[in-house]
């Protein structure tokens, strides 16, 4: 079982943005388990960031990949991470710079997305990442 | 009134998808007038362009571009047009060949999205387009 961690800021404000990264997560059930933590600043983002030991933080001015590229990041992570790994996503205003220092930045885009709608784009392509490692059709 | 015609092909199967462009579509209200077109096979979609005078078609190999110069260039075919503006998102395949060769491609990522999650990926940077426009504070 991967565990996927996402932490970013503000709760998820949007009854379709749960509803939508449910659906996800189902279709992932007993494959990957994901555990979304929200912080209530920055400050706290951070601390909740200092726990994990293996961290990918989500920037527009990241590096940038296509789906392919991204699934087999994302296997070589896992593995590296044991199974686990962390994604971060900054808040309205963007990530700590902190943060942006210390960590490997990606982005999902050149685009700015809200960081609310991030969190879906994010999750999808978790989804695709796996269906690409496992050879599973994707769910279309 | 600008007025913004998005096609593609298979009607938006997820009621979260529909509640979450609505939303969008809500929040330009009198303003944007959008219209949404849903071909049923490649030919469809390509005689629904054909009626079209100002196109847009999305690809992932297209120019990508950030937020700020997504603004500007929707501003400026948004003039160019006549106030009018069609986007057009291929297929569960992607776009047919045709009209990758015809019209000039837009990415709003490297990474491939579902061709369903991209109509609000497209919503939303319309959305993001016209507050920067028009100055007005991005309600996040």
């Amino acid at each position: 079982m991967i565990k996927i961690k996402i932490l970013s800021i503000g709760k998820t404000k949007e009854s379709w943005l749960d509803t939508a990264m449910g659906e996800y997560f189902k279709r992932l059930k007993g494959q990957v388990e994901f555990e979304c933590q929200w912080a209530k600043s920055d400050e706290q983002l951070i601390q909740l960031v200092e726990k994990e030991s293996s961290v990918i933080c989500l920037d527009p001015a990241g590096k940038e990949m296509d789906s392919p590229e991204f699934s087999t990041f994302f296997e070589k992570k896992v593995e590296e991470g044991g199974a686990r790994l962390t994604f971060v996503i900054g808040g309205a205003e963007g990530l700590p710079r902190s943060l942006k220092d210390k960590f490997s930045l990606l982005s999902l885009s050149r685009l700015t997305f809200t960081h609310q709608l991030i969190r879906l784009v994010l999750v999808e392509q978790i989804y695709r990442a796996f269906t690409l490692m496992k050879g599973i059709p994707y769910h279309k």
